[in-house]
């Protein structure tokens, strides 16, 4: 048998559990799933017998050194932050190890070491990152391979709310870290190139330089631009290209509406609101707004952002029961953020029978023979239930395959890595496929950014 | 001879200099001009009998305790975070200290010991801080005296281009800082409180607030709230007034017109923009602008901003020479809001003949005898010239008189100060009016906020 030890068994881990669940059987696996919670990790292992749930506290440095030493391969599904002791101790012990997060500077000094110890320490394989690199590099290799000259590279990703649960007007639930959603874009200004220009979006105009996405079958969407697009330039082999830009999934409309909570400042995360416990939802627009002995909250609203009374967008606001005087936030010293948070919470949680889906869209612009082509790749999966979401599957799935990958020897090139590599991949992205995770390419011309 | 030593003789020490030596025969001062510059210091001290200038680095342990050994009282007009190391010098060797400068936690945490030594340690003893507070607390004194009970308190101040000088259609020139200018408001929401209710304006949305001042005989201005209006509401004693406000005064459409470059994001001073040194002032502006083949970058920033064709907002930007492909910005490494400062002062710096205004407005709302009164209170000073301009007189005065007045034994109460006290303000603000810096009073109908 070989040993995989999984640390972690909150919602990211599902699909990755029973992918590995099922293959122990023909590949000689037995699974250890460690959390802090017993239950947790028991519920995970629906007591197969080829795996064992155990109480695990990373922070007990004994037994997570036990633990790891009895593993073949160490898959941390932890907080990208807690990942670096448990790195620490698979160089010790030489076990490779899995993550789906992004490589932090300590994760990156780990890589002389890995090497050192052929260790295979393979990060980013969840979805974003993890999906979006090896579904770009494989088409940008493609066009290379041909001799084809990249000079525009578009990638986008969204999780998104499946059509069928897509049953309010923001088009809108959150299926991830609602904090997440509501500081999206904050801490500086978008960076991007354009046609060889470099351009910068402030945070308050973000969400009204979207760009729109049609996907078969599942019509419109709309981007907005990631902090940094630049951050894989280089890696990705882009430093010629015209165009890099990343951005975000939405369907259209939602950050025009957005935009309203950008525009009131009910984003800021940075100060505290006095007495936000007893406030009413209704108190809290009105911190906002100008004064008025007797204009109402509404019609100040609707001045301050030049709302027609026909707009949709107004619609939006009420859906949230923004204006409600009689319910109280009932969070002590909490931001902005934080009340808002609560307040799209109560709104745009997913229902027992709700589905999530993940949207993601690639283009991919080059010169070969002198024409100028672009070719489009999406892909979207919608989760089977509130256990397997597309989030856990086009998350954990290809964790699960890169750790069967390294195990069998497949993956070997030791160091702390991305996915970048055809040997990496390829068979992965091939194996996706049978989860339903399909990318659909097509020649498009070529228009450049527009 | 009583001995004074004035460390910093850099603007604002000019009319505190001169001030002091014209006072220097009939009080028999002597004063010590200490600055890192000497040829500096010298210019200050005219060659009087009575001053004697020196090359004075503080960051030299043993000089400065030497110098401030041999003074009477110490005046500090360093840099704020400067002032720490000579306040600690002033309690070893038992000198009273004044300062324009904010309380810092540090120079707060000398209050015990100051007062052991029976030390006046005078802070915020300048313009704003300083005549603000007095002027403020004067009035709050008479009404509290009379049985009133304050409802209202908004205090504005504004550094501006004398009325003769001002010849731009922003209806602005430095006079400070430029820096300070183009960062005002970042780092947080501005926080007041309206009719007793919190108020929040985020940065994106702050110079969208104003309102407007009326002042005799320089007609109308307007106010942008700054970042924190309570932080004297405990110590002018406001805690149940309903609404506290305090403002930066500008000209009528200043703030709209800057909004312009808050909105596109060019008071940004988080980030390094590539190559600036190389780049045009229109390259900059189009950094902030859609890429498109071949529109302009003039038809996309008005499409942008919605600036239409006959708005004086257009002429506001062109008169700023932004479109220029052919000005390079000349600045390494430089941030957005440096790349600003430096456009801005092409056009905004004071010139020889140019004057300087100062420009204070309190109202006061309070209720007596079952009636809601008002007071508006204004001052306003004119510059002589780029020497003793208005900012110097306003700044450097008030600290030269607390001096003497320390001096003189009748500012007596020891520990770390503001000038809110009756025994501080009231010969202080009536010595002002001899030079010119005079507040009219008056009462107008109470309006509440409006």
């Amino acid at each position: 048998m070989r040993n995989v030890l999984i640390i972690g068994a909150g919602r990211s881990a599902s699909s990755l559990i029973k992918y590995l669940l099922e293959k122990s059987e023909s590949e000689n696996l037995h699974l250890t799933i460690g959390d802090l919670s017993l239950e947790l990790a028991q519920r995970k292992t629906k007591n197969h017998k080829n795996a064992t749930a155990i109480a695990l506290d990373i922070h007990n440095q004994e037994q997570r050194g036990e633990e790891i030493r009895k593993a073949d391969i160490v898959i941390s599904m932890l907080p990208a932050h807690m990942h670096l002791e448990v790195a620490k101790d698979c160089i010790a012990f030489k076990k490779h190890m899995v993550t789906a997060s992004y490589i932090s500077d300590a994760m990156q000094d780990l890589d002389a070491a890995a090497k050192e110890n052929n260790l295979v320490f393979m990060n980013e394989v969840g979805l974003d990152p993890g999906i979006d690199h090896m579904s770009a590099m494989k088409i940008l290799d493609e066009i290379r391979h041909l001799g084809g000259k990249i000079i525009l590279f578009e990638s986008f990703c969204g999780g998104l709310v499946a059509p069928e649960s897509d049953n309010n007007l923001w088009n809108y639930k959150f299926t991830w870290a609602p904090r997440n959603v509501v500081l999206a874009g904050q801490g500086g200004a978008a960076k991007f190139i354009q046609e060889g220009t470099y351009k910068y979006i402030p945070y308050h105009k973000l969400f009204r330089r979207t760009e729109f996405l049609e996907v078969e079958g599942y019509g419109r969407f709309e981007g907005y631009a990631n902090r940094d697009s630049l951050k894989y330039r280089s890696v990705y082999g882009l430093d010629d290209a015209l165009t890099v830009f990343r951005g975000t999934i939405r369907r259209v409309g939602y950050s025009k509406a957005w935009d309203m909570f950008v525009q009131l400042g009910m984003t800021d995360d940075t100060y505290i609101i006095d007495d936000s416990e007893n406030m009413s939802y209704r108190g809290f627009v009105n911190l906002f707004l100008p004064y008025h002995a007797t204009d109402s909250v509404e019609i100040k609203l609707r001045h301050q952002l030049k709302i027609d009374q026909d707009d949709v967008m107004w619609d939006k606001l009420v859906e949230l029961d923004l204006f409600n005087p009689n319910k109280t936030i009932g969070l002590k010293n909490a931001t902005p953020a934080q009340i808002l948070e609560k307040i799209l919470t109560d709104s745009w949680s997913l229902q027992p029978e709700d589905k999530d889906m993940i949207v993601m869209y690639h283009k991919f612009g080059y010169e070969l023979n002198g024409e100028r082509k672009q070719i489009d790749s999406t892909m979207v999966c919608i989760g089977d239930d509130q256990t397997y979401t597309a989030m856990a599957k086009t998350v954990g799935l290809p964790v699960a395959m890169a750790t069967l990958q390294i195990l069998n020897g497949n993956i070997k090139t030791p160091g702390v890595q991305l996915p970048i590599k055809k040997e990496v991949y390829e068979p992965i992205l091939k194996e996706l496929e049978q989860y339903g995770v399909i990318f659909h390419e097509k020649e498009v011309p070529y228009k450049g950014y527009n």
